[in-house]
């Protein structure tokens, strides 16, 4: 009787951490998914100051302080044109706690999942924690997602898809005209529309719109988090907004899954939401920097390349055999069939590195390129 | 199609809330889960260094840094007599992820899940977030969990049986025989025991025992945390030790719904372990005191109350109409019915509080015991 669960058994421990063992210790890490820059300090002595003032030791409400929920609902408002009271709000452990209670409270066992392929490994896995079905979708030859795929993808037993704009490990950005596609779909099918926005800061060309400002109905859940627009990833904090019945259904599995989020990472996300956001555009900046030097290099080397308009990766199509030729020559890149069968014969290329180590990583790629064509 | 899953119609929001939000903004509270000490000052000073050295900006490891491991570890050791390598240790975001990575490693929708009646609220809770069937059980007349209840209970389709002691909402702390006939019954039907030890430290009669100490399997899952400990529940830093093949199943669900447990968290965490206990014993004497007068002023206005020797609640019989009495009268205690069934007739009291503010709740509920009798 002590056999585990079959979700567990479907869940994969993720590919990206095979290729970390498999580099060595000095080698250039293009596989990290996560910013090279500090968290702002601000943020920091937030935390600090919480604490000297004893308001981190206990619990906070579940959904997260009331200070916090004002800082998101204000932040929709100001970046997304959107009113999201803080009621509607709940603070969760990163886009990966927010993600699954998402699915959990949406998706019933031998239900399906849509999803990008090649898409952020947590789709698959959080669809198979809830017992549903993954349906992963092709992508267009940008490496955007077509509504018209989606939509034709939906079927009776669809509860769910996830739009995530911009994305891993593509990069691509969906136009406004595709968000305004995912909204009416996700309305008329009475389909749930998940939106993971986490990279919505970096964009370098077009726009980040969320679906959720084009719906009738309240048929798009929006997630979101400060880890990568504010260089958090170690603190957990995420959150989702969506309409009140939504989030009473999905508090319900929070408060028994997490009981509220870590309250030094939810003083540090206030002060990094409602501060100066220098640091976010100093960020975006570096980022489009590093990858037009990319651009350039991987074009340089004969290598196909949808030009990625936001996040900090870049998704090559590259020969049979290029991974483990670049990754035995010191540079950790993660092949892109870790995201999904579609992702097969590409490679994903993380520019949260150097400047330096990027010129560096070009060399190595072309020498790779060189030896396996 | 967007209809909420079932598992989330299950749940329902926790009875706790109810009583608080009935009660007045000036109600003495004996309804909060949570010690009424501050997080110790080397704790939050090891958070605020790993800031500074900027070990808190990135992910940790999924299972928690090397160092905290290495810290339970040692707990580990030094407290229960067992040999626990970090590898076979995963740190979670508060005893809450412990027990939800446990749960939906093991049970499968439709396996039972066994466990105190009345007890904790999570673990029906979560046992319906993974599609199981709650099996409560009800205690002996001194509020422990008799183990032939729980071997009675078992049936083919039993996935698990959770002990928890020192116990919440009862105080009671189960014997040694107990632990062992635990141990024993996990090992012969080959069921899991998961075993909530959060309370573990605040013992004032007889001691505390893991049942892991007495398994010839690896049938025995330990969840355990700081929050109780090191009254540390707003940071969220709990963990589960088990066999390396149970952890590698756990760290799959980890991964996805988590990726990490908050590091600042973490690092704040390791100090605690490792660091000075006298705050745990200073508090333990303040509860074992505070327990003496409550349990004291309880017999003095004729009610019964099995003597708790553990944790920070009493768990008295009441007449009918008492827990609205009591809360009329600006006192907030949790009615027993909020942690199952066997709990009706019952009022849960936390003694996390002053003692000046014992000394008046008892004023309160003799006056609402002699207005109900």
């Amino acid at each position: 009787m002590t056999e585990f669960a079959r979700r567990a058994d479907r869940i994969s421990i993720s590919g990206i951490r095979e290729v970390f063992e498999a580099a060595g210790e000095d080698a250039i890490n293009m596989g990290l998914g996560q910013p090279d820059f500090p968290t702002p300090e601000h943020a920091k002595q937030a935390a600090k100051d919480a604490m000297d003032r004893g308001d981190t030791d206990g619990y906070t409400e579940n959904k997260g302080t009331r200070a916090l929920r004002e800082a998101i609902s204000d932040k929709h408002a100001r970046d997304n044109d959107l009113d999201i009271p803080p009621e509607n709000v709940i603070a969760t452990a990163g886009g990966s706690e927010a993600l699954h209670i998402a699915i959990s409270a949406h998706v019933d066992p031998g239900e399906e999942v849509i999803y990008p392929d090649p898409g952020f490994v947590s789709y698959e896995a959080l669809t198979h924690v809830a017992g549903g079905e993954p349906k992963p979708v092709p992508l267009r030859d940008d490496l955007t997602m077509d509504p018209a795929a989606v939509e034709d993808a939906i079927t009776d037993d669809t509860a769910a898809f996830v739009v995530n704009s911009p994305a891993n490990p593509t990069g691509a950005v969906q136009s406004v005209a595709d968000m305004r596609e995912f909204a009416r779909i996700a309305d008329e099918y009475d389909v749930v529309c998940l939106s993971d926005e986490v990279y919505e800061h970096i964009v370098f060309d077009g726009e980040h719109r969320s679906p959720m400002e084009f719906a009738d109905t309240d048929s798009v859940v929006v997630v979101n988090a400060c880890s990568k627009a504010y260089s958090m990833t170690g603190w957990r904090l995420g959150w989702v907004a969506a309409s009140e019945r939504r989030i009473e259904r999905m508090l319900r599995v929070h408060q028994y899954v997490q009981a509220c989020a870590s309250a030094p990472a939810q003083y540090a996300a206030e002060a990094a939401l409602s501060g100066p956001q220098d640091a976010v555009s100093e960020m975006v900046d570096a980022f489009e920097e590093r990858r037009d030097v990319l651009l350039d290099g991987l074009a340089d080397m004969g290598l196909t390349v949808p030009k990625p308009a936001g996040a900090f990766y870049a998704m090559p199509a590259v020969p049979e055999g290029w991974v483990d030729a670049v990754i035995d020559r010191g540079l950790v890149v993660v092949p892109g069939a870790a995201f999904g069968e579609g992702g097969a014969g590409y490679a994903r290329l993380s520019y949260a590195t150097s400047l330096e180590e990027i010129e560096e990583a070009i060399d190595i790629m072309r020498e790779a390129t060189e030896a396996v064509t």
